[in-house]
């Protein structure tokens, strides 16, 4: 529909790209950029390390959903800093001098992941619960220091400090979302998913709502997560800014 | 002397080097390791972009002062990207293969050069004093979120970010100096530096303060500024954790 937004996303032939696909595609005019193809939407197949490959997928764009990283968590340095350092950068580049509105930048849990080893998140991710009250969990906010756990957390910290400036310079919006844990089977698999666990269409609703917010809002950082009862990251500032209202909760599963 | 802290400079033939050079030659066995000669010191010719380069300048090295870096706060980005981000994290990962046991890394006030787009900072930093009360000035914190001016500030939070996850993960203890207006003159130059300025006394004694802090500290982030009376950093947990009490007012070269 010649009045649907336009969206592009990056990386589109991962995991998270295949579950946007299947919850905008009637929704909104999607398109993808990553170095494999990828099915069910228009793609452009080249790096997103090479900027000037990559530029013609962003024209014409409203909004970017930047998932192009190398994904393991456990990523050496050498690997994020060929890749996931200037693919982020060059995402942030193309947008700008495309005209895009928007990026919501796919960042992580491990941006802050150290905290994990302070209690009584330490307890938590190994599913012992034992004196632990669910509703008297200190929430780890995005307003915290960022403590990450490893290269590739420290490249989504230079990811949302890169995006903090490319807002502030340019006036690109810029929605960084910390992802938790998004697996294939939407479902938690180990004790500390029970915590962790972003469902399928709860990331699929809190990317529509960042698409949908104001244009007015330029910048922010979400934790992304489903509401598990374990949970211990702070959403309240997601649920005001953007109205992002999680239907599930880890705990159906347990 | 035998017993004198073991201090590396890295960058150490540049103008923050020199300074610390010439306080320190009697106080610390200093070395150094810049791309170029620097005097007055034992000094590796080397570049902080190879790693392998560099490990031997860090053996045997209590505390390393890091400096390297290509200064120019307005390094476009494929300078920063080739430059500074590969040295930050060759620094912190030769010190820790080598056992070193701090690093005072030296950042930037452009990790959040862009509150100065905000009143009252983007006044006071073109002299425009009307109706401001130098004692009611709201402090920029370092607990405050980030706000890059550029790719070379960008390249300072993650610097600060990586050291971070150092300290975290590895122990090593990282103090992370967000150095306001250090120049040649070391007094103010600019309507901006009355409130910017870090003279060069005032600079040597919280490095000092920062290398003689207690091992327990582990990681922290300071303003690094002179008791400027249009001071609008926070320097107060400084002055707390480390004992830094600035002498110099660039008030008086008013």
């Amino acid at each position: 529909m010649a009045d649907q937004k336009r969206v592009l996303i990056t990386g589109a032939s991962g995991l998270i790209g295949g579950v946007l696909r299947d919850a905008f595609v009637e929704q909104y005019t999607l398109s993808g950029v990553d170095i494999r193809p990828a099915s069910g939407l228009e793609s452009l197949v080249a790096d997103m390390n090479d900027l000037e490959a990559v530029r013609p997928a962003f024209e014409g764009v409203d909004t970017v959903v930047d998932l192009a990283a190398v994904p393991s968590q456990f990523s050496p340095w050498s690997v994020v800093y060929e890749n996931n350092i200037p693919s982020t950068y060059n995402t942030l580049e193309a947008s700008r001098a495309a005209g895009v509105k928007r990026v919501i930048f796919a960042s992580s849990n491990h941006a802050t992941g150290m905290y994990e080893t302070d209690h009584p998140y330490s307890a938590i991710v190994e599913g012992r619960y034992e004196g632990l009250d669910p509703l008297a969990i200190p929430y780890i906010t995005t307003e915290m220091p960022v403590r990450p756990d490893g290269p590739y957390g420290i490249a989504k910290v230079f990811g949302e400090a890169t995006g903090r400036y490319f807002s502030d310079q340019y006036g690109l919006s810029v929605l960084c979302l910390r992802i938790g844990t998004l697996n294939p089977e939407s479902l938690p698999t180990n004790p500390r998913q029970f915590a962790t666990l972003l469902t399928h269409r709860d990331l699929a609703h809190l990317v529509e709502r960042c698409v949908e917010a104001s244009d007015d809002l330029r910048f922010a950082i979400f934790y992304g997560v489903s509401n598990n009862k374990w949970r211990f990251w702070d959403i309240s500032n997601a649920r005001e800014l953007v109205g992002y209202t999680p239907r599930d909760d880890a705990e159906a599963w347990r």
